[in-house]
């Protein structure tokens, strides 16, 4: 992409209203434009990189074996009424009436639609299990919405759902996401911590939550170097105490945001509304539902949390918007016609690049380069007529290298 | 994808409140659930057709230089004052209060905040033409959904806008909007017409509409076999006169649905929000601006609407859920190890292919397959040892094939 034919407006100053790194980073840099508290329209590199992370989930849960679904937003109250959490929701969930006196509620979650879409159609043990999941956006009528992309009035869901005839079924497919998250975060360059939390009413087990220590987080953890973590809810120990996992005194504690989780719903939903199947005996049995959460919006913002310096963002490889960064210094006709040539030959070789073609000042184009944060850069300039540069954003050293060489340095 | 486990459940009935063709099939093929009227649940083959429209489209906007975007549903109160339309909308806008007391709308469409966040960027002539697209969910406060796909509460839009210097520059891209939405149809094997309409009170100059020719169709269009089409708003004939384009006593009526609608918004907006920028002589300037509807959701159930028969949905090759269905018939041990093989080679050429390898009976499967409608359908028998046999699903005509010769029935 030539980007004087493309769209990024960087901005000198974040808006004053904006505190959180993340808001202030993707607006300056041109990613995110805020409409209101909580809810931001997607600039072209903002849709980029959250299709990336989306895109990262939806292999991963396909790999797993999950079908991919699309359910509304839209929220008729009789089916929360039959959980009880129309009343329950009141204050998160946005409610009112649509014409005809209609009661309508926008979704936070998605149990009670899936639940009812599911019953219409398992009837026998053969129907089982099932494991759908979809990628949609949330809303939530939050009080104060001051995050960024960490906590939105509306904001990007992947949520699966899974239904088993065995409540062993349900433990084992349980185990089966959680391996899917650790490997989705590691595709991300992100530390997540497995934190312990609580099971709920209708369950004496943990359930678990993905959490990514960094001090603008919202949640308090306390962990141990070993992989041992729970969530303040329910953790009984201080800092210092030993660890129940390795037995060394050292209990941390941090502020952590968290990006994913994971619960053993067991029968509850099933039962409040009638999920059953008939066995091999020909018996009713309710179903077992787990459901498995995860935010490619407040993946995006953290990631901005974890990946910044002085200069902007960081962003990892898998989800910088564009693999390589080509800038074009200088004025020098022969310059630009090398510059276009290895353009070419970086799409030729599938390599999404953003090619800063523009006629403005080498400081501005890598001042505004660095703020933007694309992994790879390489630079074509007056100064070096036959070398390329290229730099890692996360790196201060810079390489040269023959133009029939650059296609190297990506894994192609 | 092997059937077996996959998640298609077909309905012996359409539930007895769905009136329309499009939903009836739609729904007991598989493809959809309805969670309230209006706002359905896209189930796994559902979402792989959706997706194909959107990704055509996509494509086609990528092509004429646009930029895809993601803006939010939500919508504050403020900028739509500044357009006296939160009040001129307010019957078909859903519009509550969060916490805090602010008032919040669902987009219905996206002018307001396109240009609000413009406004905020574009500075000088330099900044301009802007051609921005986004692929999103919007909302209705319908009083009656009845029509499956074709009038939603919730559905899917693309919507394009286009931000110019000039009224020829708009008048142009106008024009190329126009010619790319020609393709699109094309591509999904649409006959549409191209009707004038009014341009509202802000200009002499006809929208257009692309309307599809159906008797269930809510919207009525005169037109003539040359091409020559108006709504019946803004026409001035009847059937039988002559038609004002060709000179032919030709003028028919028929039922429509609008798939598609592009407008020439001038400045309208762009003064109501004061969208402006700084000419080449440093004058300030309000920009043109124009907007390009199309409908993924609504083209899907005009598909279904257009191209089924008594058996079930008759797919188009560009947006069938899978581009084969392979049906594996019989017990023989000998015939499930071809069709596996099949299965694999058609894989390992990249062919998307549904495999139904389920224990079940030949006459359910067949008929399942025809409810479905996939296009390309290739079935590996017990009596039919040594040859495949394929059928187009909108075709009676079966050819059979040796198994090496399977390949080149696909466009690979």
């Amino acid at each position: 992409m030539r980007q004087s034919e493309y769209f990024i407006k960087t901005l000198k100053e974040a808006p004053t209203d904006e505190t959180s790194i993340n808001a202030q980073l993707l607006i300056r840099a041109g990613y995110i434009d805020k409409l209101l508290a909580g809810a931001y329209t997607y600039l072209p590199l903002g849709v980029r990189v959250l299709d990336k992370i989306k895109q990262i989930v939806r292999e991963e849960m396909n790999n797993i074996g999950a079908h991919e679904i699309l359910m509304p937003a839209l929220q008729p109250k009789n089916i929360w009424e039959e959980t009880d959490r129309w009343q329950q929701m009141k204050d998160i969930m946005f409610q009112f009436k649509g014409r005809g006196g209609i009661d309508i509620g926008l979704g936070t979650t998605h149990e009670e639609p899936i639940v009812d879409m599911l019953r219409k159609r398992v009837n026998s043990y053969r129907d089982l299990p099932v494991y759908l999941y979809q990628i949609q956006d949330k809303f939530r009528n939050e009080p104060r919405a001051k995050s960024g992309l960490l906590r939105g009035r509306e904001f990007s869901m992947k949520d699966l759902y899974s239904f088993h005839q065995t409540e062993q079924d349900l433990k084992d497919y349980y185990e089966v996401v959680k391996q899917s998250y650790v490997k989705i975060f590691q595709k991300l360059d992100m530390e997540v911590l497995i934190v312990e939390a609580s099971g709920g009413v209708f369950s004496k087990e943990y359930s678990h939550e993905f959490q990514v220590l960094t001090p603008n987080g919202e949640d308090t953890i306390y962990y141990c170097q070993c992989g041992w973590a729970q969530n303040k809810e329910i953790v009984k120990l201080k800092v210092g105490d030993d660890c129940p996992n390795c037995n060394q005194a050292s209990i941390q504690e941090s502020k952590a945001i968290e990006v994913g989780n994971i619960f053993k719903l067991g029968q509850k939903y099933a039962k409040a509304m009638n999920l059953s199947y008939l066995d091999d005996h020909g018996k009713k049995q309710y179903v077992y539902m787990g459901c498995y959460g995860f935010g490619p919006s407040r993946v995006m913002g953290s990631i901005v949390e974890l990946f910044n310096d002085a200069n902007g963002i960081i962003w990892p490889a898998a989800v910088s918007p564009w693999s390589a960064h080509l800038l074009l210094l200088g004025n020098d006709q022969e310059t630009r016609a090398k510059a276009d040539k290895l353009y070419a030959e970086l799409q030729a070789n599938n390599i999404d690049v953003l090619y800063d073609d523009r006629d403005e000042s080498p400081g501005l184009k890598l001042k505004e380069a660095d703020l933007i944060g694309i992994t790879k850069r390489l630079i074509v300039s007056d100064k070096n007529k036959d070398l390329i540069e290229y730099k890692l954003r996360q790196e201060e050293e810079i390489s040269k290298h023959a133009i029939k060489d650059i296609i190297k340095l990506f894994d192609v």
